[in-house]
């Protein structure tokens, strides 16, 4: 229960690290849009961890394959199946680990709740690897928001305390890929690149924090009371393993500003109307404002360290310690970025979606 | 669209600030539920502004009433329909305002997404006072988590930046419901009605944030990878007007701590699984792992202030300045702490429905 | 649960037979539909009991009161709450029934699942006076579909086992309102209202089906493989209570037919494709084909019968017999005709809205 | 959009004829439940044509593959993807009548409402061969009903105008499989593999009827007002192509019937409450009362025919004539029958889920 999101465009993920693959469906995608394997592989290979420290050494060469709903090069209207293969992988340390909880992992919990029965190899349903159905749903996405000149663009704004200035819009489009940690602040980033090295070298991890901005969005998406745009993106994002705070524009900082200041004036800007400031971060009563949507999620450190941790055993009820092998991100933000903008393409899409902004038929 | 909430446990909000009624519908509760109107009005009753500074003048004596769900003081298993009349109020200050969208307020979104239909007195839709509808709605949903055993609690945390001091959980208990600020630290508590003062003095209003603690709740809700706890717990908070940030757990902060740090080992007491430490507030994987659930929501200052604004006249197309009259409260915090209670009381409830913790018939 | 149906217009069912009032709640509505409470209360009003003896003699004077969602008598994009008042009714006689379930109701099947909970006086949430509350969402729905041209009519084609002969579409439109039986074979209608006449006297009742069409239907409403427009009539139509079988086109017909016989040929007319012959019903693979949809539904006499009958005492657990007193239809197909139309307007208008064909801002 | 059925127990098909594959993903199965690829092949091979007449020449192996939500030959509650590859199929006479639309079939609702993109090959997503994915879910379905103890089956119950004389349970049971056109009455089958011959020999195809029944139903399964167990058994059962009218019970014949005849006295046996007849189908108020549910659905010849056919070039707007060249089934019922099984089995199983039933982990 539960991997289905969206009303419209609506996906529903499945698949297992250590199973056969991971994929996902997409039902409400128009017909008539260009789709082709590439396209996805394209955004799938932004969640690959790159050639830095940042990045687990694990090579995950990820094919991307769509079963359904395409034909001749554009989608039908039909439900989209698009698929990973999983490569043969070792799950015999995991064997070990079946009665010791990781700390800050799901293993306890989808023990629990699943009778012992799920699959915990490599986290299994919960592993960080099922977010590249997000990101294959996200693609998608992505190319029906083009349509309507929408666009999404996610990085990195925090590492392991290390805040990265903010920078103007082209220069996060230009610098976010140039960098493993998708940073657009270079000199933050080598500073980030040094406090993951040093994390990693004690065996422990850091955490971090990231933006997501959606620009050119027109007035009106957003189904409030409920259905609001920031409650719907919220709970887009809080799918992403480590995601453990979202906020939109001032967030936080607004509960010491005064209403005087946090209130964004409306003016007129060549012949449009726009606020000056955008503490709302784009959205007002749920429905977005015309101006720039501006998200930022807390990533916590990831809980997969080197270092020895103190657990239970649930099987004889007794504690326990836990040293967790193989090579893990010290940091998952960088492959994190790629996901957010995934999942807020999906929301987006499917907001669009209800407001009749994209139609049945790509023309 | 989008007025509705839960899968299993479903409410649907109706009526608007200046029109005849706010009310709410709740399809999926139990039958066999003990429920008169005085259970719903108490909860109503709370959101009640004091007899403080912090306060709203406007007398808002809102009575319950049940249209529909219960026979001889039990709920049936059929649609509960819960109302609150309004009382005629004075809407000719919002006639002058129709065209100058305040600052910070939905007036503008909505203007230009139902076509300048929507009803724009008092907010209409978008006022604080449909918020009614949720504690009528989590009145309900409080009693049947009761049942589990499950307690759901919010208290006042920051209001103008002056902060409270962390309490303990009898603390925050007994402190909660004796002062008008729902603050548990009441030296802070004293401190922020002086912050409060005097920015309504200077025609200005203050912003804050709210925890949110649900106790005793057993492992094993929520249901990921969408439906995750945090995922829908931050969508219900997200419907609370103001509210522009939500976290769990350590949240933000975990941007800046490390692994070693952030993990919560787990440990046996009383025989049962514990983790020493709750900087997952007491979710792992989008699902509950015994621990107390702790969100905190940060609320912006009331957008209403008395001082002038600039804006545009959207019917002219020019700018134009505003002055909001009437008395607001200079500070929601106080007033949203029954509603986050009551959406995260209506988000657990539906998540215990759909493991099945709550039956279909109460005996 | 269960008491609301549509996807974008979503309507959800309140109220009890004997309880304070009936109601719904209409979430979807786009803006600016101009809407007062006698557009309604005309809808209400055909579901009323007519002169004739086909009629019960309980007088429902319905007055339908709007208690959101409309603003200086228009639509405003919030869910509109629509609401008749019960009249005082003496419900004594259920109160002696309360353990005798009677045979062809829902006594004894909601005694059970809602454990004895639920509100029996007058069938409760099982009465035909719930179906009010649907055709106070099809008058709604009716309004938005004629924005696209579409018109929807029933009428009854067979009472007690008189079936009315085939009738052109205007003597149709002409007819079914100037008979209490809304059957446009006028010499049929007189047989039917003596079959009935006759089945009262001898304290019983008659069954009998309506035919539902919808006109000027474009190509292409209807989301399969599960969302067809079949498969959402239907269910939508056997929320009608004593509904038991629905059709389209030939139908149950269409099991004795060859191909060659029930395919329908297409064929170009003024310039449009159309098909020679409707056995399709107007729907081609779960999809609108621009044909006229056409359908059939089977109502079961009334369980309601004079005569005694012989149940059970479900307290004592021993044979019982039962009589019911007061007045009730004979036949429940008059009444019905516009339930069957409001079914279907809310149907295809949730269709309609799927398709894009009716914006969220009407102008 | 529309490809997911079920509430708690979701089903959402994907694929296309002469796609890659078809295939469906299960969202809400509890952990725990033994599962492997036979169970599913075995359902499958039941839809796999007979030996017989009736039966198309075209071989389908269909192999079930697992993709996800197993582990240990046991469900996780994750998930379950299920598919079959297709195999290499020439689509070249498909490629002929693209412009063509095939009387009785989607090509041409499909061609308006997807612009021309759908995949038309072998009827893309409307081919019957779309029903193995519902097979598939049922499969899976049928198990978890097991547990509980409910049985469903279906048989034929008229072909080309032959009707099957009434048999008694075990008849069916014993008999069902022991021919090609899964009757019961061996009398009737044998005249009915005459009709579908002849037929098939003048180049026609003939309609028929099913009967499904589930037995050992417990009381209560339903959730009217709208989600009543009529409404969506019709609306799964719909969703077979071919299917043109679903009845409970008494069905279309209540329509002639009293009262007094139609309503089924309770009464008591072996201690406990059952009816004196099943007019009710096994359901009151949309509530299963513990009868047997008897449904009846009608399924039309099949719109494939040897015979030329009228239709329309949709290309060039003008009249055409048709030849459908392969071979077909001539009665598609036979085949339709452990589909109408498998609907009505995902259905119950998701009633009996929302119901309690069903835990989240079985043990």
């Amino acid at each position: 229960m539960g991997n289905s999101f969206g009303k419209l465009f609506t996906i529903t993920s499945f698949g297992e690290s250590h199973g056969r693959c991971v994929g996902v469906t997409i039902d409400g995608c128009p017909a008539g849009l260009p789709l082709t394997e590439e396209d996805i592989q394209q955004e799938v290979d932004k969640r690959r961890p790159g050639a830095t420290m940042a990045a687990t050494t694990r090579v995950e060469e990820d094919k991307v394959e769509i079963l359904s709903g395409t034909f001749n090069g554009y989608t039908t209207g039909a439900p989209i199946c698009l698929l990973v293969w999983n490569k043969d992988i070792d799950s015999s340390e995991y064997e070990k680990m079946r009665f010791l909880p990781r700390p800050g992992h799901a293993d306890y919990t989808a023990f629990v709740k699943y009778g012992g029965f799920n699959d915990f190899r490599g986290g299994g349903r919960f592993s960080g690897r099922i977010t590249a159905t997000f990101v294959m749903a996200g693609a998608v996405a992505k190319k029906l928001l083009n349509l309507v000149g929408v666009e999404v663009l996610a990085h990195t704004i925090e590492i392991g305390g290390v805040k990265a200035k903010t920078k103007g819009l082209n220069e996060i489009r230009e610098n976010v890929e140039t960098n493993p940690l998708k940073c657009a602040d270079l000199a933050a980033a080598k500073e980030m690149i040094r406090v993951i090295e040093k994390a990693r070298e004690e065996g422990d991890s850091v955490g971090g924090a990231i933006e997501g901005m959606a620009l050119n969005i027109p007035v009106g998406l957003g189904e409030p009371v409920f259905d609001t745009l920031e409650g719907d993106l919220a709970k887009a994002l809080f799918a992403i393993p480590a995601v453990k705070g979202v906020e939109f524009g001032s967030g936080f900082s607004a509960a010491g500003k005064r209403g005087s200041e946090n209130n964004d004036p409306f003016t007129i800007k060549d012949g449009k109307i726009v606020t000056v400031g955008n503490n709302a971060g784009g959205i007002l009563g749920g429905i977005s404002n015309g101006m720039p949507i501006v998200v930022r999620i807390a990533i916590k450190p990831t809980p997969s360290i080197a270092s020895s941790q103190e657990t239970v055993d649930i099987k004889k009820m007794q504690s326990a310690s836990l040293e967790i092998k193989g090579r893990h991100d010290t940091c998952l933000v960088p492959r994190a970025v790629p996901v957010v903008e995934s999942m807020m393409a999906v929301t987006l899409c499917d907001f669009a979606m209800r407001a009749g902004l994209i139609p049945e038929v790509i023309k």
